[in-house]
């Protein structure tokens, strides 16, 4: 993975039009791109184009940091909107945690291992149990406990040391309190989540004795964006398990934490490789 | 299988307590029952105790139609309640059904291959289209239009003729209107329907649209048996399939067909074999 | 379905350059064509680039017959294979079948619910079971036994009949018997069969008693073109089913029936639509 | 989990015959025993009877270390063999390792997290890259390195400091030596393996490379108990993942690290809780 070489990544949405596939294309290899990976897909429901285009830093015509201004001539005509990325400048993330740490053990295992492109900025949790954990691995870890009387003052330290941290992203492990608005809009489409259910089925809390009761054959967990409406946002990955009569909500709490710490390294995955692009409170998962 | 050895199968429920296993098991070797197969399962939350015993008819003691006086010894101290069934005398099935002819045409085809022990006493519909591919297979075809303004005489002469079949239960294959309450108290967990969605997500209508306008990543069906609330009846089986972004409306149309079918057809399986109880609007489903 | 547009369709693999989807969407919007559809993909590790390109016949151009002509210059510089396929030309196919039925209903109930653009120019067979099922759809059955005594001159018999119907490829739904050289050689990758495990375990005979007796905790089905290796041709399309020790083989044998008509079902699909394209004995699946 | 109560665990296997079920409960009703979970199972094909019995210990009539004693009666005549386990008693496990860290993270995630009843007694590898990881878990570390040359001393030592550690059981956890027959048999159906592919298929060295250049389009991983014959052992678990032509070798060894601990920590949890069975190189897996 160290030895990859660097690479761009556009990520482009706009009006589906005659073109668009040739004018991005002709635009990378005048300017002497190679392309490595190029995934389109059209909304032929609503006429929407997508596509994420990477291509090898080597070599290309010119700075990145000139792509605005040279791209300009192709992304207008076709009213295109548009993010660029970089391989080679890992993302900066921050896990937020509750009790349960079956989410943050494997985090901490895949960044130690090496396996994501990302460095973990900070931890916070509301309980203080998991600091040895995370200082163990060298990690800063703040407890701010949250009440209902402190929320919005918890909410703007935590906000306060995200962005002080320079964050790009924050990834809810099983943190167990609700984000408000302020927090949400300071995080647009950067805050990951898990549920532990197959959403939108049993949102809200307790989906397990939920699901228990109303006696599934099938349960599920959920990783989406984080928006102002709880277990409402775009759906980043799901996966199941099959359970039977004889699971009681604690069987379904045990294979269920399996199933939630995949789903989200699966999400965190797509984020961090700039695969995800969301619209219409869905996601395009580009391959 | 049509060679297996006719059996006789016994489903109890009683209040868990000691002794149980012990008394049911003492009682068929007494009668000289060779016992085939036993599942049990105990729900330790609200203390009941579930068996399903399948024995052989061969050599057993006394003609089944003296069970319940002989058995009621077993029964009375434990509080069971029980239902008795013979392997040998296959079921009598009705299949209701729309527009949509995949599971029509799956059950058909498992039916005139012999893989079910039923017959098929009938089949309605509230359209004519699929006359002709019934009657092929020499089974009675009653096309019974519903509409707002006679939904309750429809009903009346649809029950009048189940009933007149002798029929045993009722499969909702694709039946896109929704029963009255006359129609589910004559065929008390006895009438089962596919709905294809993965409840309880997505109940009601039109839920390959509401799937792909949530963006789920994974797509299910579920059978279940039906009660006078809308897909709220115990869930008998669901299965699942992966989509993307990529897939439509009408892709998921197209794979949910497949699923619906499998799923509908492992219900009546169970059904048939009498592998299921229902307790607290769940089902168990023997092994 | 049947209102949809017609579409061209070209499958292309070359060496991989840059510059080839830059020509290809070129070439096309050169000549009004309005692509619905771009999937393309590079095998990084051998160098190779593949794509399926699909766009609506109505305000392209030129006529289709003159594609090679045209399409001429643009392919050969880049060393372009390509194959080009219509949407409004059903494909013809035939069908082989032994004693079980399974793949055959699904196949027949398809086929008449107008699922698929194909039309099933023929059945053979090597018993005459099935004589009634296959001409109560209006389709020619041929029963054409086979021993080890006859077997060059059937399967002569057969490419005769194939040929002489003109169809367009083979689907092997569960025909138990092996195809010489000279079969293979006349219908090179359009036979398509389904094989009862999940291979590379379990290629030839009984594998539902092998995996039984290895004690799988999960069976599959695979379904493949046929090469002249028996069960290792290119793999289309797999899926499977959790088992337990108490599925005796006669339980897998029945599980296993739903996985097989699926899974081939799913090849046939993207036999018909122009998705599968062969490299290294390796399928691309196109989306 | 640490509240529940201490339970006596029977494992019975015998040849079928009617009057165990009916022996075995009165002999644990007689003994005052109340029986917590019975799952039993009958091999037709070979006429064996399988079943696991679990009660609770407070009440029961007489200590367990008299058990074999009293059991006598009703073992011998029906030929009974049997174990006996405690739920109070943890296992001490041994795990082995090599360079790939991945289900060593979650085994010692799991067992942090007290999310088992073992004790992981000490870690032997091949390498010496994960000392610190395993000693910051206060856990025993032993880097006894391998080679050619010294395989047979190395294995004694390994041998010697199992034994002296009295390990219950041993995981392989991505170690990637053969064990010789010495190794395997001071361990009897007590070594747990995870390989990386769905076994059968693709046995022995880098079975991701094998899935890809087969082009199957599911992989997956295979925990087993450890036999003299290399991946030829009993199959304890097995899940699958789907892949497609996109995924090069090394996705496939991505998505499958998922897949192997998962798979491996299932099958550690059935050993541990005595759930496992083996009968003719196949396991009976009791719920």
């Amino acid at each position: 993975m160290a030895t990859s070489k660097p690479t761009a990544i556009l990520l482009v949405s706009c009006p589906d039009r005659r073109g668009i596939v040739a004018a991005l294309s002709a635009f990378i290899l005048e300017n002497n791109g190679n392309i490595i990976a190029l995934d389109q897909y059209v909304d032929t429901e609503d006429g929407v184009f997508f596509a994420r285009m990477e291509w090898e830093l080597a070599g290309f015509a010119f700075p990145l940091d000139q792509f605005a201004a040279r791209f300009g001539a192709v992304a207008e005509p076709f009213r295109i909107e548009w993010s660029l990325h970089r391989s080679d400048q890992p993302l900066r993330m921050a896990v937020m945690v509750s009790r349960q740490a079956h989410c943050l053990y494997d985090i901490l295992a895949r960044h130690e291992s090496g396996e994501w492109p990302a460095e973990i900025a900070l931890i916070l949790s509301n309980h203080d149990d998991h600091r040895g954990l995370v200082e163990r691995h060298g990690i800063p870890f703040h407890h701010i406990p949250v009440s209902a009387a402190n929320k919005a003052e918890a909410e703007s330290r935590q906000i306060a040391l995200l962005q002080k941290a320079n964050v790009d992203f924050v990834v809810l492990a099983r943190y167990m309190q609700i984000l408000g608005p302020a927090f949400v809009e300071a995080f647009p489409m950067r805050i990951l989540n898990i549920h532990h259910s197959f959403l939108p089925a049993f949102a809200g809390a307790n989906p397990y004795r939920a699901a228990h009761d109303r006696g599934v054959k099938i349960i599920g967990a959920t990783a989406h964006y984080v928006t102002e409406k709880l277990d409402e946002g775009p759906i980043i990955e799901q996966d199941v398990i099959r359970v039977s009569h004889r699971q009681g909500v604690d069987d379904l709490v045990r294979l269920g934490r399996d199933l939630e710490k995949i789903v989200l390294s699966r999400a965190i995955y797509g984020h961090l490789h700039h695969r995800l692009l969301v619209y219409k409170n869905r996601t395009v998962v580009f391959s």
